[in-house]
């Protein structure tokens, strides 16, 4: 249950660069104007302080920490929304797709907006355009669909997310929001988001999302043979992307859609409406991740395969599901997804304690539901008096390796699926430019400081 | 409604001080070893970030900050709980009896208990009994009665936090948990906690909770008259709080609880189950609040006496109703009380920044219920596929003034009363030994920062 990663990680990314003694952490006091030949922004989709508190309490114990969080600089970052309607209103809730655009351009946004204006719908150019503009290496890396909210902010623009593949564009597959008319390439747009990604040309590109480049352009070309005929390797199991070595652009696509997660509650549990009592239970590893590569091995092949240049690089790396996991009520599957952006944040630190000048960012995106309460209620021997008490949401008692027993409950929609948060989020940094991420800042300030590490225009 | 108090604060802590240019945000960086003349400790209980992205939304905008979280130093602490029948084992949520025992004492218990180890039942002696013996001046300022858990584990040593008077001491009151039949004088223990407070001597203490020095003690004495007696000066009123001069001991009861909370919700509306489309409101001034001293007036007073010596001392400062609104569901009563405490953090900063030598803590105990959620859902496009939308528990759509609408939402219990959850909690600090308290501690090294900082042993 507690594979780690880090050993496998270590092969990659040590054989290729000298022993070197210094570390990363004793530049982390260097001033704003420090500047780093490559950035690592590592994103826990949803992991807000809370979330992190559940993982870390079944990971590491109540009095234990995640390793991210010994950190040099640890800061709070609020999350901006507007109005689509009218942006100079605030939304005090957003979603992936409007804080990863103001991660990624530094523009706050509305909901559900790729890399766009609110209203006025512009294209905003994102921090990995600006990278590439200056020569360096780019790369992406996600346990979700490449397509998904996050990783398109840094790769392309269009109206509303949903807009994955061409078949998404008419607005009938996500249905939460209309589709992408303008951004048709037909209409003078940049078409899908999949379609876009193949024209970005990203040194490196990992995750899910195997059926929206399985769909048909407008002219007709699959964009899996698009991007093949284009030069792009496109890799699509664990032992293809092992294989890899330094050479033309890669797309590693390796499920359909968002890939499994490594954990799942014994039995198939999750959190639940509660009936009697509780029973606790443990988190186990989840079958169905099979032999995916984990986002530990991903980001040491990206890395490898970026470093290898020598020119510098930006790099994004998203635990996405631990947001997708909350969603559905299901704490273990955000705890094993917190676990593995923690082994990806080992392996990029790994990389910056050895190469020097690398400036890493851990964060999310947003805030989201779980809670951990207490169980039995504070009241429970007022029963009597103020009638039953428990949680009117989800709740699973977990059976935490130390032998506690901790309650995670979800209790924002009633519905099946939980709602964001709009809570500050946890800032995590080090290396060149990283000290001015201590204390408060907004979101736009990390996309500001990544800019100005790197020296980008 | 934005009625601030920092003027009369500054007259207050002001006149008695020399005019000085250096501020204390200059000597933040000093190392661990500083140490400092006086120790200003303030506690917003209940005030997680969550709580914090609530009030600073309301009071000042969604890119605004709470003045404290301008302060050089912030971090994040570790709130642990251990079983009271195996106090091996952890516990995942705290009550403010236990957090603040940690706090007091740098020992984690279990939940109720003040001052005390979990099951040995031992007394542990508190950072205020310390100063005390250390030649300091000690002061305890909160909006609850002085006696409630938070300043009680500062000053007092009980089995269970429910034994506040005399009366309490057969556990026939709080109803929660057993009384405290081995703290009677009796039997050889100290009282009940106003018995032990009476006893105590702080220079200033002052809040809430006149109903427990009006009753009898064992041998039969008013606790108020023995606290006359003993040359303890014992005020009831704002005017006679502001008209006290420097001289014996400060006992100040303004209420017979928990004092009244500034902040009310429009037409007395807090959060509840949702039936059918919310509507918005706003946070007034609650008029039950009267004449009262503010929590900040209160703070400045205390700070005016102990500073006068000029032996240095420890204070206490606690907004309580943070944590009381919010099991109560009602934002605006946090989102005021919250105020309270950003305006007392005012005026401990104003005055060391004018005397130096000042560690300023600000923190919470334990996290809350409280949770910003979406309103409509994220997911309200889906109603036809997932069923109605919406939060299972209480929800309050609060109309802040920048113009947004803010959803607040209480899931934590189906009953009257919300859990506290079990978050880590944010610290804010300045001045020497407070560098310490970047990144991640647990909340007994904010004690042992404390202690270090004034030499005491």
């Amino acid at each position: 249950m507690f594979r780690r990663w880090t050993s496998i990680a270590g092969i990659g990314v040590l054989l290729l660069l000298p022993a070197c003694a210094r570390t990363q952490t004793e530049s982390s006091t260097q001033s704003a104007d420090a500047k780093a030949k490559s950035v690592i922004l590592l994103i826990g989709d949803g992991m807000d302080d809370h979330q992190i508190a559940i993982a870390r309490n079944y990971l590491h114990g109540a009095s234990g920490s995640m390793s991210f969080e010994e950190m040099p600089v640890r800061g709070a970052a609020r999350v901006l929304t507007v109005l689509e309607t009218d942006p100079t209103v605030p939304e005090y809730v957003a979603d992936s797709a409007n804080s990863g655009t103001t991660l990624s351009t530094g523009v706050v946004t509305s909901r559900g907006r790729i890399a766009t204006t609110a209203s006025s719908d512009q294209d905003v150019e994102t921090i990995l355009e600006k990278a590439q503009k200056a020569g360096l290496g780019t790369g992406v890396v996600t346990t979700s669909s490449v397509t998904d909210a996050t990783p398109a902010t840094f790769m392309a623009h269009v109206a509303v997310r949903w807009c994955e593949g061409p078949d998404d564009m008419d607005g009938s597959r996500g249905g939460l929001l209309p589709g992408c008319p303008n951004d048709l390439v037909a209409a003078g747009g940049r078409g899908s988001i999949a379609e876009q990604l193949v024209e970005r040309r990203v040194t490196v590109l990992l995750g899910g999302g195997l059926e929206h480049f399985e769909q048909r352009a407008e002219n007709g070309e699959v964009l899996l043979e698009r991007a093949r005929s284009s030069g792009i390797r496109v890799v699509q199991s664990a032992d293809s992307l092992a294989a890899l070595k330094p050479g033309a652009p890669v797309l590693g696509l390796f499920g359909n859609g968002t890939l499994p997660v490594v954990w799942a509650g014994e039995g198939g549990r999750s959190a639940a409406p509660v009936k009697g009592d509780l029973e606790a239970f443990r988190c186990v590893d989840n079958p169905r991740f099979g032999d995916l590569p984990r986002l530990a091995e991903m980001t040491a092949k990206a890395i490898e395969l970026l470093s290898f240049e020598g020119r510098g690089f930006f790099l994004l790396v998203e635990s996405a599901s631990i947001d997708k996991q909350a969603h559905g009520a299901n704490p273990c599957g955000e705890i094993g997804e917190t676990l593995q952006l923690e082994e990806a944040v080992a392996v990029a630190r790994e990389y910056a304690a050895v190469a020097g000048d690398t400036m890493i960012v851990v964060t999310a995106d947003h805030g989201h539901a779980g809670q951990i309460i207490p169980y039995p209620s504070l009241f429970e021997g007022l029963s009597s008096i103020l009638g039953p008490q428990g949680s009117p949401g989800k709740v699973a008692l977990l059976a935490t390796p130390e032998g506690g027993r901790m309650a995670v409950s979800y209790g924002t929609n009633s519905s099946r699926l939980e709602e964001h948060t709009g809570t500050h989020v946890p800032v995590f940094a080090e290396g060149p430019g990283a000290a001015v991420l201590a204390g408060l800042v907004s979101q736009h300030e990390i996309f500001f400081a990544m800019v100005r590490a790197l020296d980008l225009d």
